[in-house]
C-alpha cells in the first residue's frame, strides 16, 4: 500500500530540502508568463541543423560503437576537443586531465562524493549556485558563506574562513550565477595564493566563461595556480579543479560537462563515476564531438555572444527606464544573469507575487544562499535571466 | 605540481576499490581476442536505422524542447511508454511511479544515496552484480551475501539475515548477472512474504527479464508483493522498488534506465537526482520514445530473443563438446550470461591467464562476490557472455 514507504522507511531516509526554484519554475511554465526566472540558454540559437547532420553521420559511420557501452573517462576524441578548446582560454591540459560528465551538475556530485564527509565545511560565495549547495548538502557538507561584492568573492575576508579548516572552496569567477559579477584579476591572484598557503583546494566552476560580451578574458584560477606557484612544466594541474560544460554553448539537453584535474584525481573520480552511471551516453558524446569539431564550437560561441550581448543591453536599458532610482543592479560583462538589489526593507518574494499577477516571473534571491549565509540581506535580491527571452517580449514585460 | 593532490588531499579522500573487471576488460580489447568477458549486447542488433529516423524527427519537430533543460522526473511520454511496457510483464504502474535514470546504474546509485548510511547492511545474492556492490559500497554499505543455487537466492536461508536488520535486500530474479539463474516461482512468493514480515524492502533489479528464450514469464516480485499482500487496488506499489533499462533492448549507449516505486519514493529520488545530474538527456529520452513507440520495442525484443537464443544454444553445445565432464555450468533460460563451475581445487584466474594466451577471455568469478561472501568457492567460477560474439567466432574460440 502507498503508505508502506512513508510509515516504514521514509523516516529512516536521509533528508534533503526540496529546491525552492523547482517549485517556483512550475508556476512560470504557463505560456502567458514572461519568465526571467530560469537559467535557460536561448533555444532559438541551438545548432539544430548541425546536430541533425552529426546524428546522421555518427549513426552511419560507427553505429556499433556509438550505441554500445563506452569508457567511463569519456570518448577520447571529445576529451581531446575539450583540452584544445580550453587551451584557448589559457588552460593547459591533456586529454588525460579531462573527465566527461553528465552535465557539470554531475561534476559537483562526484566532487562531493570524492571529498566530503558529513559535517565537513565547504567555503562558498554569498550568493552562490543553488545546484552546488544541493550537491554538497547530500554528502552532509556544512556550506559556509564568504561575502562577495561587485568584484566577486571578497578575497581579503578569506583568511579566517580558510583557517577554519574547510575541505575545499567553491568559486564561480566569471559572470557568477546568480550575481553576474566577475572576480577581479587582483583577487584571483590573492585567492589562489591564499588557498595554496592554507592547503585548501579550489573548485573553479566556469560554465559561463566562454560567454564574455565586453572586456578582456581574465586568467582562470587553474592557470594562475600553476603560473604563480611555479607548478612544474608538465600538463598536470595543482591545487585547482576546473569545471565547465557544453550546456551554454552547444545545448543543455545533451547533458555534457567536464572536469579538468590532475590525472590521479581524474582516476579517483572515474571510479566514482563508474558506480554512479557507468559512463555518459556514448552516442551524445560522439554527436557533440562531431558538432564541435572543425572550429564550429568557437564560431558558434561568437554568435551566442553577439545575441546575448544585445539581450543583456536591452535588459539593462529597461531596468534603467522602468525601475525606481532606489533599486540597483549588477552590470554583468558576460553570462546569463544579473542581480537586482531592492531598497532596505523591501522583500523580493512579495515583489515576485505581485509580478506573477502581471505574468512576469523571476527568482527571489534567498534561494542562492547557504543556510547560514546572510538571510536578511538575501530577501532584498532577485535574479534576472536575460538569455532566454527575446528582446520584444522582455520590453513588454518591463512595460507591464 | 602533480603531487599536490596525492600528498595533500588524496589521503583524506574516501577509498573505493578499483573494479577488477575494468582492468581486465582493458586486456580483452585487442582485436585478436575473442571475448566472452564483457556484458555487451550484440551491436549488430542495434536498431540503427530506427534511431537515424527518430533523431531526424525529434530535431525537426521539437528541437527547442529536445535540446533544452528538462524535468528531473523524465520526459512524460517516455515515462508513459515505460508504464505501458512493463504492464506487459505484469507490473501495474502509472507514469507517476516511473523515474527515468541515466542507465540503471544511476538507479542503484540513487537508491544508495536515499537509503544507505555508513555501516548499514544490504543483503545481496552470492554471486551478484558487481556494479551494485560498487554503487552501495560508495555509501559505506556492508553487503552481506545470501547463498544462491540453480533456482536463485536460497529463500529458506533468509530468516537469519533478515533478522540481522539490513536496510534492504538487492535481488536479480531473472537470468541473473553473473549466474544466469532464475528465481523459482515458489521462492519468489516466499521471498516477498518474508521481506514484508520483517519490514525489509526489496530492490528488484531486472535488466534481463524481457529476454526470455524458453519457459513462461514468472511474475516480478513487485507484482507478487501487491497481489499476495493485498496492497490496495491503486497504482501505488508497496515493499518493492523495481529497476530496469533500455540498455539490453534498444542500446546501452543511450544510458536510459528506470525506477518504478511509490510516488512518495519517486519524489525523494527526484530530489537526489536533481543534485546528481539535474536530469537525463532530454534529447536521448525523446529519441528513445520515438524509437520505442508504435510497438517497435516489443517487436525488436522478439528479434533479440531469437538471435540470443541461438547464441546461447551454440555456447551450451560448445561447452558440452569441449569442456571436460568435471566442469559444470548453468543453463540460463534468458539473459546474457552463463556461469561455469570448475572442479574443486581449480582456479578460474589461472584458467583466465592460460585462455588469454590463446586469445580467449572471460571474467573470473571472484569479482562478483561481496567482500565477506564465500571467497574460496568464488575462485572456482567464471562468467561467460553469449550475447556479444557471433557463433562463428565463438566456435573458433572453443575449438582453440
Amino acid at each position: 500500500m502507498s503508505t508502506a514507504w512513508t510509515s516504514r522507511y521514509a523516516q529512516r531516509t536521509k533528508g534533503i530540502k526540496s529546491s525552492a526554484i523547482r517549485e517556483l519554475l512550475k508556476l512560470t511554465h504557463r505560456p502567458e508568463v514572461i519568465s526571467f526566472a530560469g537559467g535557460l540558454p536561448a533555444s532559438d540559437l541551438f545548432p539544430t541543423n548541425r546536430f541533425r547532420m552529426t546524428c546522421c553521420k555518427v549513426l552511419e559511420q560507427q553505429p556499433h560503437l556509438a550505441l554500445q557501452y563506452g569508457a567511463t573517462e569519456g570518448y577520447e576524441p571529445l576529451r581531446e576537443v575539450v583540452a584544445r578548446h580550453i587551451a584557448g582560454y589559457g588552460i593547459k591540459a591533456r586529454s588525460e586531465n579531462v573527465l566527461i560528465t553528465s552535465g557539470s551538475q554531475q561534476a559537483l556530485d562526484l566532487i562531493g562524493k570524492l571529498l566530503l564527509n558529513p559535517g565537513e565545511r565547504v567555503l562558498v560565495e554569498a550568493p552562490t549556485y543553488l545546484g552546488a549547495l544541493q550537491a554538497f548538502s547530500v554528502y552532509g557538507a556544512d556550506c559556509v558563506s564568504v561575502p562577495s561584492d561587485d568584484n566577486g568573492l571578497c578575497s581579503d575576508l578569506l583568511e579566517a574562513p580558510l583557517r577554519s579548516g574547510p575541505k575545499f572552496m567553491y568559486v564561480l569567477p566569471n559572470f557568477q550565477n546568480p550575481a553576474g559579477t566577475t572576480l577581479s584579476a587582483g583577487r584571483r591572484h590573492q585567492l589562489v595564493l591564499l588557498a595554496d598557503s592554507y592547503g585548501i583546494p579550489i573548485i573553479e566552476d566556469d560554465p559561463y566563461g566562454q560567454l564574455r560580451y565586453e572586456g578582456e578574458h581574465l586568467p582562470p584560477l587553474v592557470a594562475l595556480d600553476r603560473e604563480n606557484l611555479r607548478r612544474d612544466s608538465g600538463y598536470s594541474i595543482g591545487n585547482v579543479i576546473y569545471l565547465s560544460t557544453f550546456s551554454k554553448t552547444l545545448a543543455p539537453g545533451l547533458r555534457l560537462g567536464w572536469i579538468v584535474a590532475p590525472p590521479e584525481v581524474i582516476s579517483k573520480l572515474v571510479q566514482f563515476k563508474q558506480g554512479a552511471d557507468l559512463h555518459t551516453s556514448t552516442f551524445v558524446q560522439r554527436v557533440a564531438y562531431e558538432a564541435a569539431r572543425d572550429n564550429f564550437l568557437n564560431e558558434h560561441v561568437k554568435l551566442i555572444r553577439r545575441v546575448y550581448r544585445e539581450r543583456r543591453d536591452m535588459m539593462l536599458d529597461a531596468l534603467q527606464q522602468f525601475f525606481p532610482p532606489e533599486v540597483t543592479w549588477t552590470r554583468p560583462m558576460g553570462g546569463l544573469f544579473l542581480w537586482v538589489t531592492l531598497p532596505a526593507g523591501m522583500n523580493a518574494q512579495k515583489l515576485f507575487d505581485a509580478a506573477l499577477r502581471e505574468n512576469v516571473a523571476f527568482v527571489p534571491g534567498d534561494s542562492f544562499y547557504a543556510p547560514n549565509g546572510h538571510q536578511d540581506d538575501a530577501r532584498r535580491h532577485l535574479r534576472l535571466n536575460f538569455s532566454a527571452a527575446p528582446p520584444a517580449r522582455s520590453a513588454k514585460a518591463f512595460a507591464a
